[in-house]
This record gives C-alpha cells, structure tokens and sequence, in this order.
C-alpha cells in the first residue's frame, strides 16, 4: 500500500478485528457476509463496519455483501501480511517460549529464526526447537540475517539497552512484552503488550461496572 | 470510587500507564513529580496529564509538583488495586504457565487459586506451583471459592463455552488471551490481550512509516 493511501489510525486499530472475524467465518465455511452479519460477531455497528471498508475501497454489494476471501485479501495486504517476517525472541523466559510457541502455531508468515538470552545456563540450548544465543550477538544476528521484528519478553530494566542495540542493527519493529515504555525508537514502531496495564484495567472495570 | 465519579474511558486507558511510571520512579528513590517530568517520561503532554490527573482531585502544587506516594495511592484506589482478587487461569500450556507465573512475580495483589484443563494427563498434577483442576468443576469451584477473575488461555474454539460457564458461576471479570472475541458476557468486563491483532498491528506500522 502507498503511503498516499494512509488510513486513520482508529480505523487501523480495528482491521486485525475484522481479519480474525473474517477468519474464523472462513473456517466455518462461510464465503460471503454482509455489514449485518459482520455487526452482530462484532459489535460495532453496520454502519461503521460499512464506512470502515469503504477506507480502503471495499465495497459491499446491496444484497449480495462482501466476498470473504477478496475481503481477507485486501486487509491482509493493508496489515502488510502479503509477505514473511523474520523475528527473534530476546528472552527464555516462560512469556518467550509462549511468544515463540504462538508464533510458529498460529502464524505461518512470522518466521522465528533465534532466541536471546544472557544466561550463560541457556546460551547454546535449543529452546522451543530454536537456538539460543547470546544478547551481546543480538546486533550483529539482526543486522547479518536481515531480522524484520524483534519480540522483547525480558525484564523493564535491561529493556531499554536492547531495544537500543536493536534500533541501531536496523530492525523494523520491536513487539514489546516488557513491563516498561521504550523511549528514543524514533521511527520504528513499538508495538506494546503490557500486561500491567490490561489486568490493571480489567480491575478498573470489575469495581466501576 | 463511588459511581458518581466515574471517568471518561480514555482517561481511564491511561491511568495504568500513569502507575506504571509512578511505580518506576518510586523505584529509582524519586518522591516527587511534576507535570513536566510526567510528560517527558510518558511523551503525553504536560497538559493532557494535568488535565487527567484533575480528573480525579490530583492537583500539583506549582514548583512542588506530585508526592508520588499520593498519586500513587489515588491512582491504585481508583483501579481497584486496593483489594486482593482471586483469579483462576484455565488452560495449562505455555502461555497458562506464562500468565501464572507473571500473576506470581510482578502482581502481589492477584492471588492464582488454581489452573484448570481438559487434558487427563494434565489434571490432578502441580503446574506452576498450584493444583491442575479438571475444566469440567470449573463453574463450580469459581463459585465456592468466590474467584473474581479468570484468565482465559484455551484455544479460540473452546473460549465461548467456557466464558459462558464463567459468567453463569458468577464470575467478575474475564482476562481473555484466547484468540477470539467472547459474546454475551453482558455487564462481565472481558479484557483481550489478543496476540494476533497486536502483532499485525505491528506488520501495518512497519510497512506504512
């Protein structure tokens, strides 16, 4: 997609929603949907979903709706998952065997090449059937092999010195499973999962619901 | 907090980030804060965090600043982070033990009760350090045991009937890692930490700045 096409960052935040919904209709058989339909697995409204789709020039046709697969295709381009990702894993932790696991069960287009540790016990080991290395390679590996994310699961404080390494080896994007903000990344995208804040949340939700 | 108070959603998205902060300077040995120092550690505008922080009756002090202590605690009040939850994790693969494991280390406040699975090889043994429980009694431990959270770590294809188990034990929230969107939780506050949306958040950064 070019850059002229720039979409709203709301309605960026709500494509991979449609995709997993799209998915899991797919699985189900299903090969055509409606705004309707798409509402009620959803929750947002028609309407929405409508204008949503119409972003990036989908649009349904009155009483025949929207081809799944064409759908599926058009924001899997968009989410710029038309092609294959190199990542590593810095940190062997049970989150970083989680994250690798998923990763090589659930989505075939993230390749994980490497695992990271400092833990002169696990350097050298095989860890979810990958190699681990050692963090002081980490920028050497990502700039040598081309590495496009890297998925950090190791603890706030050594965070920000690899996400560091990791911004000047070049890498694409960092997924960012440790309990801190990463500051200083500039262009590349950090892409945060902090537990932290989403149980924190939930509590929130829990005492004011 | 009674009712009466309740906060705009989007203020409330950013007070765990707030404590976060908060908690990382308290760490470091700093008492005290300003609008300013807020900012620059959470990139949120100096203004945008006094604004919140009014919210809910935070007013710095000009040249004084927030003690942290303070903040801290009406933050924590606020989340509901002044009691202790109960929480059940369902699922024992590796994100089950991920989550456990987390709960364990960094959240004094969330007590784990017990894991829950389907897998006869699983049941009955001691994963994490807690008993692994039969998903079949799950409805009616949650209930005797008056647990309040349950983080959900199952497959997508078993996450609704297990929710729906949930909601009619009375449960209070639902930590959801299970990659779907869970229906007629009604007023059950659902959390997703869906991994998928996040990671292709990430690929749709990566390909568009």
């Amino acid at each position: 997609m070019s850059k002229e096409r720039k979409i709203a960052n709301a309605v960026i935040k709500r494509l991979p929603r449609y995709l997993r919904t799209l998915e899991e209709m797919e699985k189900e058989g299903i090969q055509r949907t409606s705004s309707a339909e798409l509402s009620e697995r959803i929750g947002f409204t028609a309407s929405q979903i409508r204008q949503d789709l119409n972003h990036f020039g989908c649009f349904g046709q009155q009483g025949y709706g929207y081809t799944i697969a064409d759908l599926k295709e058009e924001i899997n381009n968009i989410l710029g998952l038309n092609v294959k990702y190199k990542l590593v894993v810095i940190g062997c932790g049970r989150m970083g065997e989680a994250i690798a696991n998923y990763a090589k069960s659930y989505e075939p287009q993230f390749i994980v090449n490497a695992m990271f540790d400092n833990d002169p016990g696990k350097i050298g080991s095989v860890f979810c059937g990958l190699p681990v290395l050692d963090t002081k390679w980490l920028g050497e590996y990502v700039q040598k092999n081309d590495i496009d994310i890297a998925v950090l699961t190791v603890p706030a404080e050594s965070a920000q010195d690899i996400a560091t390494t990791l911004k000047d080896a070049g890498i694409k994007g960092i997924w960012n499973f440790a309990l801190t903000d990463l500051t200083g990344m500039g262009n590349i995208p950090v892409e945060d999962m902090h537990l932290s804040d989403s149980l924190r949340a939930l509590t929130y939700h829990i005492c004011n619901e």
